[in-house]
């Protein structure tokens, strides 16, 4: 499996300095190209531009990039670190307004850069935060696996929507996580993977990290679920998740709400698969996520030619809400909660 | 409304001799360019690489393609003009496999050349019979669309998938006759279109024709369909079909059966309109119809460029069956069939 974001030292025995390395995910799946970064603005760039994607794996190369800014501002004292950091940290907070993680990450190395240290050592403290970060990131996402792959017993063959896989973390993935960990124990289970129109990321990031790690995958059209799932015994469906509500309710990838549908026609376990940083219990449902609408262009020229007429109409929304009566289970690092998510949810985030 | 087939005669007052008018569709959306055929290699060009595509346009063009032979044969004999509509028939039917109105055509062609008249008169016969193909094929998607607006009462928006509308056949289309004709009758209806991967009929074709024609449409990607249906008062979803089983299962393009589940849990009622040709009742039900796949690079490169890694596996069916028990209702030029379908189709076929 290819490690989306990671922290390669200069020296041996110490985290700074060093550089960030991302794959460029807007050159997959037809280039592989890995980028080694030593800039805030080129992180801020590959953040902007997609070629790092997906809140976990932005939220980790957001935190990697504030250690580039130490070394590119080439601080010498305690509070020229600190104010490389918090230039780094602002600029970085620009580069895309949604991503709750983006922002979880940069105030948590801003908080790291208090301690009382000397310079050398607190470059050395804060390199370690953002490489621990990281870390963090891919024990949650196993953690998921784990859980995930006891739902799979039995089961050959997923069905799986756009690319919450190790593409959009840091490793591992949210909902292909439980593919991931079943193959280590020996399960090889075959996934079918929605093309996730007007993106693509699941042809083009789902198909490639899964084949990458010797996983057998299937690209189908978006249309081509509901045949699908009445035709090849499919075991389960496993997405991921943006946002989920207090009762359940899921956000995600657009299509997800449709293919929730298709896996309840067909009696398929529906499972949304998602760090518990994802659950907003201000939400009493999904009926007050906004639905937020994309540029038509996505539609109309995403793929190399335009293929929509001049002046014709097009309804581009970002993502749906998939309710929670469709959801068989969520799965989080903590666990696994069924219905009534109102209370399962709330026990599984809450202290033993 | 732009004519997809049409005979232009050379001179005042006769069919023949003249030549055959398409619209080029596979330059459309971005390109309306119209063609003038007048050998029989440029009309099985035309109808092989899809300038001319749905079963019953490809009809037409074929029986105005025989007319087009005898001309490129200068025939001057009755029994001349016989051979030449032979070698164009042979050749014509070579073009596509599998589209039932261009042998019924051909054949049709083939029967009217055995008329004993003179050359001119022959001549002049076989042109009238192409003609009067066209114009019975646009009476009986005239007859559709008025059976079929008798549905739309009070509707305000509609969900299609695919094209079946004029460009799929010499006028007015089937699925998307209603619409039509209640334009005509002052009731706009706006249409939501799936774009229909992996060819874009939907983007391409539907989109462009019902501009064309003033009816406000919007393209939508096949995994928004869901949530349009959800949040956009979708008040009926019209279909065309390939083939109808006697028990009411319908063959159409992929993805119409995923429309028809999500109908159903959206309580929208489903029509399905098309031709009685389509009906097939040697069939019991539509688990004898096969699923036929395409080449994968329609999904892998069919856009302008890559967007599957190299490698993946693609499943790629062209069609798919919907259930009897997911369609509201069957409309065909001799009215409205509602379940039982296995009675209430064969009552309207039989003779009053």
């Amino acid at each position: 499996m290819v490690k989306t974001v990671e922290w390669l030292s200069d020296q041996p025995g110490r985290f700074f300095p060093g550089r960030l390395k991302l794959i460029d995910q807007t050159r997959l799946p037809t280039e592989v190209l890995f980028l080694e970064l030593r800039t805030v603005e080129s992180v801020w760039h590959a953040i902007k531009i997609l070629q790092v994607r997906g809140a976990p794996a932005i939220g980790v190369a957001a935190a990697m990039g504030v250690i580039v800014g130490i070394q590119e501002s080439r601080a010498r004292t305690p509070d020229a670190i600190r104010t490389a950091v918090r230039a780094a940290a602002d600029r970085l907070a620009t580069s895309r307004p949604t991503a709750v993680n983006l922002f979880w990450a940069l105030d948590r190395m801003k908080q790291a850069a208090r301690a009382d240290l000397p310079a050398t050592d607190l470059a050395e403290h804060l390199a370690a935060e953002a490489v621990r970060i990281g870390m963090e990131d891919t024990a949650m996402c196993r953690a998921i696996g784990e859980h995930g792959a006891t739902l799979l017993a039995g089961v050959h063959s997923v069905l799986t929507h756009c690319n919450a896989g190790s593409l959009a973390t840091s490793w591992y993935g949210t909902a292909l996580a439980p593919l991931y960990v079943a193959l280590e124990k020996g399960q090889v289970i075959q996934v079918y993977a929605d093309e996730t129109r007007p993106l693509l990321q699941g042809a083009r990031l789902t198909a490639w990290e899964l084949s990458q790690a010797g996983i057998p995958v299937t690209v189908i059209c978006d249309n081509m679920a509901a045949v699908v799932m009445r035709q090849k015994k499919i075991g389960a469906v496993l997405v991921g998740a943006d946002r989920i509500a207090a009762n359940g309710d899921t956000a995600n990838k657009i299509g997800t709400y449709g293919v929730a549908l298709l896996a309840a026609a067909h009696r398929i376990p529906f499972y949304v698969l998602a760090p518990s940083s994802t659950f907003d219990f201000t939400l009493a449902s999904g009926d007050s996520i906004p639905i937020e609408e994309r540029d038509p262009r996505e539609v109309t020229h995403g793929l190399g030619k335009q293929t929509v007429p001049e002046g014709v109409k097009v309804f581009n929304p970002a993502f749906d809400v998939t309710p929670a009566a469709l959801i068989t289970a969520i799965v989080c690092e903590k666990g696994i909660a069924r219905p009534d998510y109102r209370t399962s949810l709330k026990t599984l985030l809450s202290p033993r």
